[in-house]
Formats: C-alpha cells, structure tokens, sequence
C-alpha cells in the first residue's frame, strides 16, 4: 500500500499536446500486472488537448467546472460534472474547458504493450474550438 | 465516443462488500482491449469496504471528505482530498469514510484475464475500525 499525499508535484501541459494553460496531476501509472494510466486534468478557460488517438481508448470523469469535447467529423458536445466519456479506441477526438469555465476531468486508460497512451495530432485551431455547439 | 450523462442510476453498494450504507456510481467497464474498471463511490460517515485484494491492484483518488485506509498488519491511515492510495495486487486491505465524515473516492483498477476485480472476505468489524490511528 502507498499512499502518495504531496507529489510530485502539479505538471503544467506540454505546450505540444495542449492550446491554453493546462495543470497535470499524476493518479496512477502503470504498475506491474496493471496498466491503468490516470491524472487528473485541470483546464483553465479555453485550454484543451491537441487532437489525438489512444490505442486502448480513454475514459474521462468530470469533476469541476463546464467543458467541451469533440470526436473527428462529430459535433461540439458540452460536459459537466459527473459526466463520463468514453473514446473509442484509435478513435479521433480532444478535450477541454469552454472557452469562459475552468473544466477538471479524471483520465483514465490502459497503455498498449509498448507502453504507449496515446497519439498526438495538430492542435485544435481557435477555428475548430469556436465552430457552434452540437 | 460515448458520452453517459443521466445513467445508470447510482447503485448501492452490497452489504457483503461494504459496511454501512455507500453509493456507487459506475465511471468506466472494460470494452474492448481495455481491462480498465472505475467508480465513483460515496461513503457515509463510519461506511468502508469489507476486507479485500485486488487481482492486479487498485488506485484510489480521494476527492472529497475525509477517509480511512489500512493494510493487513497496518496502521489505519487517513487520507484526504488529492491523496492516492495504490494497494498491490493480492495486497488485503479496506477502505472507507471517517467515523464523522463522508468520503467519495474514484477507485480505478484492471481487471484480470477471467474479468475479476477483487476477492472478497470479512467485514471490518466495529472492534477494527475503532483502533487508533497510526
């Protein structure tokens, strides 16, 4: 059993994966028979990923604030908290805040066998971000 | 991409897991290449699990409350909003909310090749919850 109270410490975004101010927490990483990969994920207003693919999908939980996801060819959906969203694997999509709400969400996925979360694509352009909802 | 909003319905948990009255709320179940189970589950004041182990382990992110955690031959631990606990895999162990206070924590864990989550044993009984801190 470990229980982990003080770090690491919050991550910021990397600016390749992210458009806006983005803060990481680490929840869990891949451990022996387990490959659950987890953080939680704080967007300020208008931050969100890139586009990008997870080889086993993805599962995000929000817990704070209003937010916006979209898959490739999908509409603009809004999502609150207790809302869930699952990505299908391979399947196209980002994720973030609305552009005037700070969003949080949990993520949650298994890494392939290579160890591998996810792939990145271009960044969602202020174009795509500000199309009208779905 | 499968946004679930209204359902389903949040579940109570069963009396052979869990001590006290808990609520659960489903968060993500296995789906194709992915083993990855979560939930959202609320403790009322003086609620834990039964003692119980894990096939590949489990995370915990506490986000609300104050909680209690302990390991076979442990001190009970308390942990708050943002702690972690990750408990190994067959590692005996419970957890639940304080004696006075809720608790909702997101458990995240694989599952194992047979689609098992846990294994699970007795109570914790009045005379263990009651022990000390450590």
């Amino acid at each position: 059993m470990q229980i982990t109270r003080n770090d690491p410490a919050t991550g910021a975004g990397p600016a390749d994966w992210f458009t806006g101010a983005v803060y990481v927490d680490p929840v869990a990483t891949p451990s022996g028979p387990s490959r659950l990969s987890a953080s939680s994920v704080h967007f300020t207003p208008g931050a969100r990923t890139a586009w990008h693919t997870h080889p086993n999908g993805q599962t995000i939980f929000v817990t704070e604030g209003v937010g916006r996801c979209q898959r490739r060819g999908g509409p603009i959906e809004v999502i609150r908290p207790g809302d869930r969203v699952f990505f299908e694997p391979g399947e196209d999509h980002w994720h973030g805040a609305a552009p005037d709400r700070f969003m949080t969400h949990l993520a949650m996925l298994d890494v392939d066998e290579a160890g591998a979360s996810a792939t990145w694509g271009e960044h969602v352009s202020d174009e795509e971000y500000g199309k009208p909802l779905g």
